[in-house]
């Protein structure tokens, strides 16, 4: 079948989803991953609209990408303003892109009522700043916003608003549901209207969420004929999202056997997918189709057992193909197994029947009824292995510790000064020898970190490698305030290897304390074995 | 257009989403608000499989509703087994119900390889289960499973399955997307085969959201003549859920003109959604189309300046109809209108030239950089807004706090107890008065939240109603460990409003801080100010 572009905009549209806050840095390192997942084009945001966007394409400018094209966001010029003129448009040539996309309003009702010009106005707004940009040596694709909406109410003035852009030399009319209302049928006889009157141009469609039809929608319009595809990953965007490309792909290439991207680049959906939801600073949504964490979970029972007999009994794709895994929701037989072969993968053989494997398995229960959570700490489960060796001997013990926070106001001759002060105290032993150090930090994990080091570092030098990488808190059980369990999850690294571990706890400072000490243990235990 | 019947399954496919654990009492609270909502058909469970599901029944014989059914779901008579002796068809019974809908394998290769029965022996169980409990004066729907995969791999078989279960006397064959990967144009296709081939018979749609395609194939069944339309409330269900009716009925009642609830119960979903979502005890989903919280939420300036001029410049529809709210959110990217407008919302005129907007929009472009996010936190810039008036008076004032967190060990006579203690004191002035108060907590936050309190109840009694409901913590730049910068977000109640703070610091005991006093202070203000 035909080539279908795929045209990301999680930088632009993606990134108005309310909580989302990317820095310029986030951008670059989600186009890099996008890059590898095949994305055709890729929106970086609006140069000139604001200041990150503008110090995101002067990075981009610098940056090699294997697949993917940079486009710029931007608007039609000012109705009574010269193109040559016109800040926005200056703004886009000066992103140094070759390609950009640009929003010209093709309901006649938004324009004169929303953006209050006359209906002759907008045409030559679209016209004339279509002609600059590709005077300027600049590809111009057309956000034809509210197209459908306009398309139902004044088709004429709609098409025309087409005409006129591909006249000028814009090379894909992307159509946009921009309210996201639209029904299926309606793209499908929308697209078809302009295949028909508008021939050998590209068509694209932009699909919003608020119907819950914004996968089907563009599946639609591909249906008619439309070759690029605008989304998403995690359909993030404003109110309820754009159209989801960790579905769209999928169906793509999957169902409807168009090549979009490579077999490789496909089975690296779910990886993107987790990786821009935590870039974005927000849990990766557990429910999404392909790419979520339940998406091939089976809670025990009839559809288990059936699966047994045949894999894709309920399974609509194999997991492996979007990089995905099946999952069997944790009976006690299948925590076994888990753990047997977890303890292999690190050098330990325990028995299916043997105590060791029970005593292990109730301890799991134990913790993580307690809020800690094994999944993603690979770390803190080893450890519980470890620790089960009649042998083991602790690199370093806790004693006890304390942890002060004080904000102060000091009032001097001239003015008043405000500060903060973190400090933490720690009594640890290692071997017969106790140390009591102190540190300062700025903040109060930051300081029992500190402190911890400092003790630990004149019997373990190598511990100055190992620096935390993130540090995640989560409150479990939401609804009682700041009473709740706290979840800490830290990921560490010495610059070879990375590595993960829990702490739970009511109180934060030890959920963090816990995770910090399994992190150090962690790495001496494994770094004197090796 | 034709009439519809909305079947809610939300107490049975809904509570098999991973998280989900109903009691008998939470299905029939959530069963009494499906039946304000309208639905004709609620599928109570499974009778027998669980003794749950038992209970619920015998309390749903005793309760009255008004527009709904009860219904129960089963499975054909085991192989093997006689209709009389199968103990699942006699709790079906046994439930009390009039109507029962039955699982019945339409798929050939299902049939053989995950049942282990013969094609013949799968129609017989169909037929002489139907004929069973019709002859026990209970109607039958047949939940027609795996059948668009059946129908593509094998469509006579599929067929024979539907006219062995008519012809036995089933009232309706729901047709099922079992594993949820089938697109809207195979949908449309075999409905129609079966519209054509079985005439007279009620069709039914019962679709999975695997491939993010549940609403729209159930929206494209109804278009070639389903009449009876399953889903769960907020798409609940297995895996990526089931066919969201949330998003089903607003589609049917207001863009396809089908009346299948009221005007009056159309306004009541969004207060169903949350409602089911609160039983469940999951946190709303807000990026849900029509229901969620920023389903109607607009962040880009030029969006908001746009519905100024007109409301539906880019709503699909008006929140009002179901029940929903259109909200303003102001963050560093949103222009001079959405502060405007939030502040008339909170009954602050300020002009558009104003000075005062221009302070505020730096105030929180320059907050918005230190890891404070206004968009989440409508009270924290209902703050700003406040105390940009000259003659603003601050309720209380910070002058310092110490917090103390210490995890100690004693060693007594017979054991060695671990213990942990937080403490805080807090310095704080009222009008002229400074208060220096001290309080013990469950960790370092709670310990601030009471000694603050401890201090601010001798002034203002009415304190004692204000509770933290929801605390969040975020790290911020992720990359620098627990260095980085520490956003909290605080949700508060008084038991009639809730409002929500957020705090930023490097220092997690700061921004905890900062966020409950203005929580604290936002209460205050608004509560005297009323």
């Amino acid at each position: 079948m035909s080539v279908i572009q795929i045209y990301d905009t999680t930088l632009r549209d993606g990134a108005q989803r309310e909580g989302i806050s990317f820095t310029a840095a986030d951008k670059l390192v989600i186009a890099h991953k996008l890059d590898e997942l095949g994305v055709m084009y890729i929106e970086g945001g609006w140069p000139g609209a604001n200041p990150k966007d503008s110090e995101f394409f002067a990075m981009a400018r610098e940056a090699k990408f294997q697949n993917a094209t940079m486009v710029a966001f931007g608007s039609t010029r000012k109705h009574g303003v010269k193109c040559e003129d016109d800040t926005g448009l200056g703004a886009l040539i000066k992103s140094g892109v070759k390609i950009v996309t640009l929003v010209g309003k093709c309901s006649a009702r938004q324009v004169t009522q929303v953006l209050g010009v006359s209906l002759e106005d907008n045409l030559d707004m679209v016209a004339s700043s279509v002609t600059f940009l590709c005077e300027n040596g600049i590809g111009v694709f057309l956000d034809a916003e509210h197209f459908f909406d306009g398309w139902k109410d004044n088709r004429d003035y709609a098409m025309k608003v087409l005409k006129t852009a591909t006249n000028a030399g814009c090379g894909c009319l992307v159509l946009c549901d921009t309210n996201g209302g639209t029904l299926p049928e309606e793209i499908t006889a929308a697209v078809r209207d302009v295949k028909q009157s508008i021939g050998g141009v590209c068509i694209g469609i932009h699909a919003h969420n608020d119907a819950e039809l914004a996968v089907a929608n563009t599946l639609a319009a591909v249906r008619e004929g439309a070759t690029q595809v605008q989304g998403t990953i995690n359909g993030f965007g404003e109110r309820c999202g754009n159209a989801n490309l960790c579905s769209v792909i999928p169906a793509l290439k999957l169902k409807m056997d168009i090549n979009c991207v490579s077999d490789e680049q496909l089975s690296k959906l779910t990886e993107v997918s987790r990786f821009v939801s935590e870039t974005a600073n927000l849990s990766p949504e557990s429910f999404m189709p392909y790419v979520g964490l339940s998406a091939f979970s089976h809670k025990a029972g009839l559809h288990v057992s059936g699966m047994a007999r045949w894999k894709g009994a309920y399974q609509h794709i194999d997991p492996d193909l979007v990089g995905n895994n099946q999952r069997v929701l944790v009976s006690e037989q299948s925590g076994r197994t888990n753990i047997i072969q977890r303890a292999k993968e690190i050098g330990v053989e325990l028995t299916t029947k043997g105590p060791e494997v029970t005593a292990l398995l109730e301890q799991v229960k134990e913790l993580e009824n307690r809020g800690f959570q094994y999944e993603n700490a690979e770390a803190s489960f080893d450890l519980l292995v470890y620790r089960m060796a009649p042998d083991y001997k602790k690199p370093f013990e806790l004693v006890d510790y304390m942890v002060v926070v004080e904000k102060y106001r000091r009032i001097g001759a001239e003015q008043q000064r405000d500060g903060m002060l973190s400090e933490a105290m720690v009594k640890v032993k290692v071997g017969d020898k106790l140390l009591h150090t102190a540190a300062e930090g700025d903040g109060p994990v930051n300081a029992l970190d500190n402190a911890l080091r400092n003790g630990l570092l004149e019997f373990y030098s190598g511990l100055a490698d190992v620096k935390l990488m993130d540090y995640k808190v989560r409150i479990l059980e939401e609804s009682t305030g700041t009473e709740s369990q706290v979840r800490v999850l830290i990921e560490s690294t010495d610059g070879v290897r990375q590595w993960r571990t829990v702490g739970s706890s009511a109180n934060i400072i030890e959920a963090s304390w816990l995770a910090l000490a399994d992190s150090l243990e962690y790495w001496l235990v494994t770094h004197i074995n090796n």
